[in-house]
């Protein structure tokens, strides 16, 4: 999926919503269990009820991964579950020397027909370009994560500005806003304005709204641009909102609150 | 394993040698292609015809990812086809915030039984302590990689040190020398006894070996310590040594020509 047409589904269903798929057998409602593919039986319901709310779905790849190649294969299905108009996150976190990244991005690219995937930036360019290289293809790039982890590293000073801002930098002379999207932490309301002032045009997927305490209007006021620029992710608060039959219209209405959050950046 | 069992191996075979299994179905003998699984087949012959000189094994995720669920399963059978005294290593570079690190950790130490996984530290504390929670299973971190791109934010200034030397130190107040363990790049022998210094009794996984430029003498003469604290590691050098019926034989050949090199290191 290129620029213009999600930024045109984003102002059609006025929502610039992604929901995150973290399915886990363990959280999931207990009757899906006899199904032959829990898993999948359940991204189904999530999409089927979602899917004119949301303009992104984000498959967490750990919870397929955890569960060996079965887990694999129900990763593959609800890919497939997908409507074609719906921009699609590997949430992968990849990232090697450059032939192995090049693997990474036909796993997800041609193998699986990802748009994009998040790529983690230590290993620097030659780790990242090979995932730039499809074309309507995007690399997500950590930015600034949501996690307390993230002030280990990422906002050591460099000389020139906190590590977080001169990843976002560097990345923007590998990729453009029409391939490359960074990953910047709900969590950190502060650094939105000044992140959008170094990545003016440039989609960011923010994770860290509801579990983790960011809100929707810190992110909008502070982190939009022209296109709103933003993909806000929201993944427990959504998909085990309840645990019963009705689960998926549990999980509806959910999204449809943040949705309604979001309906008033559209004029 | 344990690190007593691992420098055991290593004293007992006179060798600290990590063959990594990049193991790619466009190079790969073509006379396998006709296997039920030819990757299964290739990591085989190639374990079978090398573990008496290595001491660990290293499949490069990626390139069974690539594959899909039909590469998972591969890559879990060509775990069981690794000798139980022999050091296992996934090199996923994986890390996550915690609840998803928690995932991968289940995905390589649970579902598989891994006893390693390569670890990326941009994301902090919580995305590598879940690996650090099992018994006997390692993390093995990014410090400073062996790719051209390990230069655009590895060596950035922090204030104190290079970001690699920091991420090196920070680490060591998660885990210690009995579980974890730092990934330095080969093609940067200068840096190795400074490395060394800062991380004295912990093991370190050496690529950048044979195709990307490093050699045995360097990393050994530099890097080692008491219990020579290195796992050197060669994959296309050793695997791809050969494309013919003898694919494997060419494969020891290369593999016991490094460890011969490294042989003179026991005394």
């Amino acid at each position: 999926m290129d620029k213009s047409e999600l930024v045109s589904e984003i102002r059609k269903k006025k929502s610039f919503l992604c929901i995150g798929l973290d399915t886990d057998l363990r959280k999931i409602p207990s009757f899906l269990l006899k199904e032959k593919d829990p898993i999948l039986k359940f991204n189904q319901e999530i999409i089927d009820a979602t899917s004119d709310l949301a303009v992104a779905y984000k498959p967490n790849i750990a919870f397929y991964e955890s569960l060996g190649s079965e887990g694999w294969k129900s990763l593959e299905k609800t890919l497939y579950s997908i409507p074609d108009n719906i921009f699609t996150v590997a949430d992968a976190k990849r990232g090697d020397i450059g032939n192995t990244s090049k693997m990474y991005a036909e796993a997800f690219f041609k193998n699986m027909n990802f748009d994009s995937v998040t790529v983690a930036p230590y290993m620097g360019e030659d780790s990242v370009s090979p995932f730039l290289e499809f074309n309507d293809k995007w690399v997500i790039l950590l930015g600034l994560t949501s996690n307390q982890g993230s002030k280990d590293f990422q906002h050591l000073p460099t000389g020139e500005g906190p590590l977080y801002q001169r990843v976002i930098l560097q990345a923007q002379k590998w990729g453009n806003p029409e391939n490359l999207m960074f990953v910047i932490g709900a969590t950190h309301p502060d650094n939105f304005s000044e992140v959008r002032a170094i990545a003016e045009d440039y989609f960011f997927l923010v994770p860290g709204v509801g579990a983790q305490g960011g809100t929707v209007e810190e992110v909008a006021d502070h982190g939009r641009n022209s296109d709103i620029g933003l993909l806000i992710n929201s993944s427990r608060g959504i998909i085990y909102a309840g645990d019963g039959k009705d689960f998926a219209e549990k999980a509806r209405s959910e999204a449809f609150a943040l949705q309604q959050k979001m309906e008033r950046y559209f004029s």
